[in-house]
């Protein structure tokens, strides 16, 4: 268990613990009853910790007598994102356990798109206008606190028009002189958000910046809502989790992988399976064109799997490489010149080395079993020609195909290691036998 | 360009905003030179921005008359990672700039390795006695703003062995009536890190309970810091890169990619590329045992590429769920039956549905250019049945291997596409050969 107590752990905490760690493992209706033997106080703090689906699922087992005080626990962008979870006919009922403005408040949240600024964002924040003193601005935010936010980082400065115009931090308001005004102290560059910005570019933005909040303001400038980094610790780790899926070759789950269903888990695999799979038959096409080569040199065959992995393993790594230096915006579409380069010095180098290797395991086992005859020389000279041109074309593909990918507007983490490893596999069978041809022309072919 | 501002843009401003974007192409010459020219105030901002690597390279360049107030700008916790980021040689060199008191807080840090709870924290935090009041916290408090406090999230509580007792948050104290003591309002209940928590876990506890900050103690429970939430995301972005590289097969290149050396990239991606292409030197000699086969039906071998990529593809997609399941502690070590289950019966469907897909193209084909004669109707059979084998076998193992890793105590993440791949060709092979020896034997064998 990660968290220390101050206090030596009360029954009712250890009970919350062991909810907490076995829940992913319970069904609803389990969930729903050791939920419902928790002390009214730890309820609370567990339902507020859970995520948006699992609050939805309990909120409809709750009785409508107490659903309501439950709902009004959530802070708006919360209870926004718990209506988003439930299903299209819950939703018009959870709205209706809310009064009336936060009702307008979500109402306004839900219209954005779940992964834009907009849906991210709290839509109750600090504020001050720019005339008033330091000390009137402390007063007037400690009546704020009490009734409306949940964090104070920084205090926003919005003018009659209820445009943004400043900022002021909470260490300066509470450092400056009482007598001055907020338009005196506050800080007029604001690094702020559109609400139609997506939530990966925020995340870069929160990165780079190191802010603990950011506005965000609507295209005429009016100020729409504060976002917060913990709620993009969430974001930056979904958007990772749905990279990383999409490189092993799986459509994002968008789920823990132990409560999708089975069912939902095959369809969201079999399709790209399916897809590389018939892919992949053009490498049976490619290979009975050299069919009367193969029967001639039995031997050819025996390396093509070796040969073809090359570079299917260099293509992954190319790939993946790009595809999250992307993701990071270390690498944007202008640098594919500088990434093909590399690239291409890189993948020669490292083919260079794997063809050495190659040529010296034909080598080394002719002179330890004789298995090649009198052709092993030519055999050796194949081998690790061939790796050079698949592990240098698998290097260049798999780099290029993300900025492809981004080119026409597509995720550049489709080019999953599989994907690439499909590509490469058919080329690389023409770039083997081509070379053998060419090597073995009137000896052994 | 992401961040607006409230003010027409000065001059000044796009000069940092052009030099922000063109950073990471400059030399560290050019880098200084650029960085030279800002106006004191946008060269502050700017550089507080940096990342410690950057920070440190500048530093350096700067003049040693300049450089303590640059050095002393930071706070001791990005102070520590400058030391860090810099070479063996220099680190004495820039502890030297710091204030005394300063200089024992980073070196305190620096005891600390990088990627755990100590090596994270701010040594600096809002802290109060159990028994003033709320209106003596408060105005002590804003004294310790002014003073050295970054940030404001919750007070901590410290009695007088320095042990951490409870925590209020500023809501709390600010809604608080004058007169209470802090010991009456203070929550009791703190989720604290130890100093030794490793970043991850730590990162999980953040997204786990929506915390902006969590406080570090010692074995003892004495107070030792504050880890703040935007700390944290640099580490889940760190934590995911690093996973995301090793699953495509390189080891964590640790810089961003265009940042890296061509000799140093190499090196990185060689070893594994290597060691894969040595590994798969098994296919060719599971191949050649069959190449009797082989010789007496060429046919078969054009189908090799075809099968063994199933394999290597279900089990990408099988051990890259896992593994990020895993990371996220959505799976644990003791689900590995469960996870077992699931993979065992997703396996056989799937591979039954790319089974079914391989017999129906060599029936096909069959029909439109008759390619296998008479006895197609054996070797649909042989690749539909090989087919179902590999895959299940694919995503067992590759679901598996994650599991295998952790056990032994290595990364499961070690578990990359290409490594799984690789694994899966071999048994593929065996696999395939063996059920032709079987259907097939008396007819085509």
């Amino acid at each position: 268990m990660p968290t220390l107590r101050t206090e030596s752990q009360t029954a009712a905490q250890l009970a919350v613990e062991d909810l907490r760690e076995t829940w992913r493992l319970l069904t609803p209706e389990e969930r729903f009853e050791a939920f419902s033997e928790l002390e009214r106080a730890d309820a609370e703090d567990f339902f507020l910790d859970l995520p948006a689906r699992d609050q939805a699922e309990l909120l409809l087992q709750i009785s409508t007598v107490q659903r309501r005080s439950w709902m009004r626990l959530l802070p708006p962008d919360d209870a926004a994102d718990v209506v988003q979870a439930a299903d299209t006919l819950d939703r018009e009922g959870l709205l209706e356990l809310l009064d009336g403005p936060t009702r307008s408040e979500v109402m306004a949240l839900l219209a954005y798109a779940e992964d834009e600024a907009g849906g991210l964002m709290n839509p109750r924040y600090a504020r001050v206008r720019p005339d008033v003193s330091v000390d009137e601005a402390i007063s007037y935010l400690r009546k704020q606190v009490r009734e409306v936010l949940e964090n104070v980082y920084y205090v926003y400065v919005i003018d009659a028009d209820q445009k943004l115009c400043g900022v002021v931090s909470l260490r300066d308001l509470f450092s400056a002189q009482p007598g001055r005004t907020i338009r005196e102290i506050m800080s007029l560059e604001v690094t702020a958000a559109r609400d139609d910005m997506d939530q990966e570019e925020l995340s870069r933005l929160f990165a780079e910046h190191d802010l603990q909040a950011i506005p965000v303001i609507d295209a005429e400038g009016h100020m729409k809502g504060v976002v917060t980094v913990d709620d993009i610790v969430d974001v930056i780790q979904e958007e990772a989790t749905e990279d990383i899926q999409k490189i092993g070759g799986t459509a994002a789950l968008e789920a823990p992988y132990l409560e999708v269903s089975l069912p939902q888990m095959i369809k969201k695999r079999v399709g790209w399976l399916a897809a590389l799979f018939v892919s992949e038959m053009l490498t049976t096409t490619a290979m009975s064109r050299f069919e009367a080569e193969i029967a001639r040199a039995v031997v050819l065959a025996v390396f093509v799997p070796l040969i073809i992995s090359s570079g299917g393993n260099s293509g992954s790594q190319a790939s993946t490489l790009v595809i999250r230096a992307m993701a990071l915006g270390e690498v944007t579409l202008r640098d594919w010149w500088r990434v093909m380069r590399r690239e291409l010095t890189s993948g020669l180098l490292m083919g260079g080395i794997l063809g050495v290797i190659g040529f010296s395991r034909v080598m080394l086992w002719q002179a330890i079993f004789h298995s090649y005859g009198h052709h092993a020389l030519l055999i050796a000279s194949t081998i690790g020609t061939a790796v050079v041109g698949v592990v240098t074309w698998g290097t260049l593909s798999g780099s290029m195909l993300p900025f492809l990918l981004r080119r026409v507007g597509l995720d550049p983490a489709t080019a999953s290691a599989p994907f690439v490893a499909t590509l490469v596999d058919v080329t690389g069978i023409v770039i083997y036998f081509s070379v053998a041809s060419l090597v073995l022309r009137g000896t052994l072919l």
